[in-house]
């Protein structure tokens, strides 16, 4: 193996510059202020967690996790996700704090190396989480909280698709009773949204002709409440049935909540079966061709850390967000004060005066060039001026005490 | 061995609480605006890094770098400082950006698993880095960055101490030449602050006496800039003399910024000889008995990373600022509103407006309990209650359209 050369970084992670830092923490924080505001509060959890504890308890895939031994020898992973490490700590910090519990958590999460692809290693996000609280009232507020957080970090135009793990799972159990593998195989057809491959599979498959409509049918179940009056007649079984009441009644507080628009309901949506529970969602920005939020009800997850309780939340993908938003507005005033040495105390005063103001300002002492460097005045009259790879808005020198303002 | 306990995580790191959120984040959120507003732009680089470029260019001890494989056998750490990482990007990505560059950094950062002594795994730094000026003039400016960063971070009383590491080297070299295990001996003992140690070790050495008791007066060379006056007259080897007046220069700057209160010199102060190459520094709270800032000259480590170029930086270390540091002052106004199904839009409605204006609010639906549970309308009076372990300042009811107010 050549050892790596001195500038390079392992596979699938980034250097942000400030530019893109400063667009990144721009959407961090308005999004972790919106979720302060409807009552998230904000948690920190380590990057590393047990594997046996946090790994196995993540939505993540096994060979996806990054796993590393300890010098014990227990297998330590990064943090794959953010809601397992908060179940965590609500069975074991917040045991006594009664709920619901509304927690927020922002932070990086990391896959194991993708040798191809450009898939990302090291990514944010930023997450909520209602904990406690079974009620289609909760999923709906984390789905109007989705959405006033992609409003809040700027995404344009977005819609936030709602399906619900439930009604395919009756739906296919009352058409393809102990048929395991085709239920399997169609699953997996959605889930690449890939709507012929689902019906080559059902052409295949020995149905009479009014299940293969029936089962066919689903594809068209993307739209608004109606979707949900459509399904009623496609499925007779009792937790399909339970399904769309759930999703109905969560479609009527979100009207309350006046974000229609923004939403629309897709029961052909599979997310990962073995963690959700009931309700999933994902949002798409109309630009992206993923998501850049997802979540659901996972009401199995809180038991596997000794506080059994229903829950449900989602992440958004903070790091693809930045390619749909704008770029931070610009930033504070940037002055370039340089000064000779005998006018030293001067000038630093002069920094420190303009920097509690909350100026943004660089000062330089009489460096050999300086002289020949410096820009004319006249260029301190238009709007900035670049200097040694930075761009000031103005210039100060205390020279000969003459000074050059733009 | 056993597996771990649901709740457990791995040793050496934490679950930060809301409450040490909000503490955390306002020190990151008021350091870096102290760090931009001298011209010093954040830069965000990843928690893994290979071992061969910034593993070994950090300052950790190898047997301190949390060390792992990648799929393809090369070893990876989780970094274990801030400022490798940034020489890495000043020798790839920004190679083309003249100098001076002024970069900060705000990260976790890793050791490998401390089994013992309660020391942590994973903690927060936050760095500044001036690359590209070798002058006194840039040493006391990230002195100076580093005294305002401590003041913005909120550390009620603080001092810094300032050394050489050419001093002692100059000083050593002249009085016990060719005498290397002596010589690490004796910077062991001030490394460790061992003064009884120290003074052992001389009178163990075969040394006449104005000798030893000029390698004995180092220990009294701690104050203002007097101690550089003094110090001139312990060494005549050129190095230390270079040294000495590196750090008048130094002290000049920093008489100019005002800043004298908060410094002394220590030329007993031991950094990393491998690492720094001139000026370091410690930041030293009042209550604490370690250091909450350190830095320094370090003007090899870029070569390492293809562009050499002196350069000079700090590190605040930012979980241990919490320990001395006001928590944050009490949070926006937070309101209950608890609404009957039939005030849902009304509830929902109100609950939006009153976030608009930055105020913090939970809505609870009509649920089994809440006439029981609900305080009396007298409690509201006061100014804030418990409801399900979180205050409130406000409850609003929405049911028969009566209000209760605090």
């Amino acid at each position: 193996m050549a050892k790596p050369k001195v500038f390079e970084k392992p596979t699938g992670v980034k250097d942000y510059l400030p530019h893109a830092v400063a667009k990144l923490r721009r959407i961090e924080r308005d999004v972790l202020a919106c979720m302060q505001r409807w009552g998230y509060e904000q948690i920190m959890t380590p990057t590393i967690e047990y594997y046996d504890t946090v790994g196995v308890a993540s939505t993540t895939s096994d060979q996806k996790l990054f796993k590393l031994l300890n010098q014990r020898g227990t297998t330590i992973v990064l943090r794959s996700d953010l809601t397992a490490p908060i179940a965590r700590v609500v069975g074991s910090l917040l045991k006594e704090k009664p709920f619901p519990l509304r927690l927020s958590n922002h932070g990086n999460v990391f896959r194991a190396f993708e040798e191809k692809g450009g898939l990302e290693a090291e990514f944010f996000q930023t997450g909520a989480e209602l904990v406690g609280d079974a009620s289609p009232e909760a999923d709906a507020e984390v789905i109007a909280l989705a959405i006033a957080s992609l409003q809040a970090a700027g995404v344009p135009s977005f819609k936030i698709a709602i399906g619900h793990v439930g009604f395919l799972n009756g739906l296919f159990e009352e058409t393809l009773p102990g048929r395991a593998s085709e239920q399997e195989a169609l699953k997996e057809c959605l889930l690449q949204r890939d709507h012929v491959g689902y019906r080559d599979i059902l052409k295949k498959l020995s149905l009479d002709d009014s299940l293969r409509q029936e089962l066919e049918g689903v594809l068209r179940l993307r739209g608004g409440q109606e979707v949900c009056d459509q399904a009623q007649l496609l499925s007779g079984n009792a937790s399909a049935k339970d399904a769309l009441n759930h999703l109905c009644a969560i479609w009527d507080v979100l009207t309350a909540y006046g974000v229609q628009e923004n939403v629309l309901i897709d029961l052909t949506m599979i997310g990962d079966f073995s963690y959700y529970t009931g309700m999933t969602f994902e949002g798409y920005a109309s630009q992206l061709g993923f998501p850049v939020c997802s979540g659901g009800r996972y009401d199995n997850l809180l038991a596997q850390f000794g506080r059994p309780a229903p829950a449900t939340g989602f992440a958004l993908k903070t790091t693809r967000i930045m390619e749909v938003v704008e770029d931070v507005a610009e930033e504070a005033k940037r002055t370039l004060i340089v000064y000779a040495p005998s006018h030293r105390a001067e000038a630093l005063a002069e920094a420190t005066k303009r920097r509690a103001a909350g100026h943004i300002v660089v000062t330089e002492s009489d460096v050999e060039g300086w002289k020949n460097e410096r820009l004319s005045t006249a260029a301190f009259q238009s709007s900035g001026f670049e200097y040694r790879g930075t761009t000031f808005h103005e210039a100060v020198e205390l020279w000969d005490r003459k000074e050059g303002q733009a």
